[in-house]
């Protein structure tokens, strides 16, 4: 969470005058977002966030999750706009990197939130869901089943570097073989964000404001969406306890907008079961990769290992009905 | 410049409750400063800066800063007033560490300021001299000649680390030597802000708007403090070039609200070799200790070597007159 390219204010300055939306009153450097810059900017004209992509963000990619960011706000989600220069372009270079202005969303990440503002959420992602069913862009999943492969395959000698990170390794290989026999291959797909976690949402009270950071987006199962979002909100971050009323809020809001089938319901423990293994690999490439004392904190892979745990368990597949 | 204290969104409306300043709005962490973690925080009723104190400021000086500013305030310096909680405190206890909310100042850092900026900017820096001359806080400048023995005692033994490190050591404790045996000692003293470089000045167009960073004021010779500034502003960054009109405007905004005596212009050459060498030292003590592959940027203390090569020599000392 740092500023990894510094822009200074005669910069910026002229790259405002690409657009047709006032000159500079402010800016500030913001720590947002893991590996790329952000900067909040304030025009005479209004508020918006400048992101400058330093790495993993692959810029082919941006027209995908820009036209799809503009996709979804003209269908009345509350996601940001991007902001287009007077050439009608919203990919730009600056300081020999590509950047992008996009709206800046009034409301607050909440890190625990409630059940209400679970119900919210849930239902903005079934929002998009809808409102994206109409989006003709397409982008492969890079953090799917072969995604994951990849993946164990760049942790392999190195899992020791984890605490207890052998026997999280064979936790992994196994569940992996196991998906791989098991993933469900005939349920709807569309638009996901793929990454909706508590601090992804934007709240004002207990409604959603904002849905950011869309750099995971793509094309794949929808209820593998709400799968990942039911692994990252309904456990207690401090000791990973399943929190059914959060559960409950969630899937009843997601479900409010755009019920699932029984193929989708049924489908659900193993979705959040990939999710689950999905965020253990990521933090666990994440925590190899990251030296202890970098200033970006690196987050336990376990506390998904445990959530994993759960969804293995039959006895909690009830929890999706 | 990064943020090293992470604050919940909870915690952050929770701190605010200590206040008459209405309700979280929305808040983002901010690249600003070099070792402590700033927040920018709007609520319903403004915006403000949350500063945590995480290293290298004494919080032991927090009270004399915190009253400063205040005073300065008051006397319609544009530096940000410190906001009190609803027992009158300024200074506050959050998630175990120090913290301060202070008034948020419009206004943008310049990298180039022009002529009529420095004039404004000098012109600034001598209201804050003038209004603090009934401010009856104290502290001492721990960046001052003792200081600078100081850290030249911590570099030693390192200054190879350094490109050219052992040609500049030696520059380094010559003057040392000098300045120890012709610091002057009967100039004018008060309120110094000690590190008035463009980036703790906020600028509107050509007008002074804020100014900031208060963490090196100290009560010190006067004159010391526009020669830090310029040592600061008038030469150009990249190839460390004396600016002639920088400096003359810089000199005349601060003297048309503070004329200099004849004896303080006499030592404007000696004190801004001590500026000079104070930032050498500073960045060289920073170079040794900052990994080169840590998140800060390393500063080159070379720059300021140059700039004390150039106030060294005496065909240079009539810019001053």
């Amino acid at each position: 969470m740092a500023v990894y390219t510094h822009i200074s204010a005669e910069d910026m300055s002229a790259f405002l005058t690409r657009y047709d939306h006032g000159h500079l009153v402010n800016f500030k450097g913001i720590a947002e977002g893991v590996e790329n810059s952000n900067y909040m900017v304030e025009t005479t004209d209004g508020r918006y966030i400048l992101t400058i992509y330093e790495k993993r963000v692959n810029v082919d990619d941006l027209p995908f999750f820009m036209d799809l960011l503009d996709h979804l706000a003209d269908r009345h989600c509350p996601v940001p706009r991007t902001i287009k220069d007077r050439q009608g372009q919203h990919i730009q270079e600056l300081n020999d990197k590509t950047a992008c202005l996009i709206e800046f969303l009034d409301g607050i990440s909440l890190s625990k939130p409630n059940e209400k503002q679970a119900y919210s959420a849930g239902a903005a992602l079934a929002q998009i869901h809808v409102a994206s069913k109409d989006f003709d862009g397409q982008r492969a999943n890079s953090m799917g089943l072969a995604g994951w492969e990849k993946m164990i395959q760049q942790c392999d000698g190195q899992w020791q570097k984890i605490p207890y990170g052998i026997q999280l390794a064979e936790h992994v290989r196994e569940e992996y073989q196991w998906l791989k026999d098991n993933w469900p291959r005939n349920l709807p797909i569309g638009i996901i964000h793929a990454d909706l976690f508590p601090d992804n949402v934007l709240m004002q009270g207990n409604n959603t404001s904002g849905m950011i950071d869309f750099y995971f987006s793509c094309v794949d199962i929808s209820a593998y969406d709400l799968a990942i979002m039911h692994s990252a909100w309904c456990f207690d971050y401090e000791n990973t306890t399943f929190r059914p009323t959060l559960s409950d809020a969630l899937l009843s809001g997601y479900r409010s907008i755009l019920p699932q089938s029984d193929a989708e319901i049924a489908a659900m423990p193993i979705l959040a079961r990939g999710s689950a293994l999905r965020f253990t690999l990521s933090r666990a490439y994440d925590w190899i990769n990251t030296p202890a004392d970098a200033l970006v904190t690196r987050k336990d892979p376990h506390e998904f290992g445990k959530r994993l745990n759960f969804y293995q368990n039959p006895d909690n597949h009830h929890i999706f009905s």
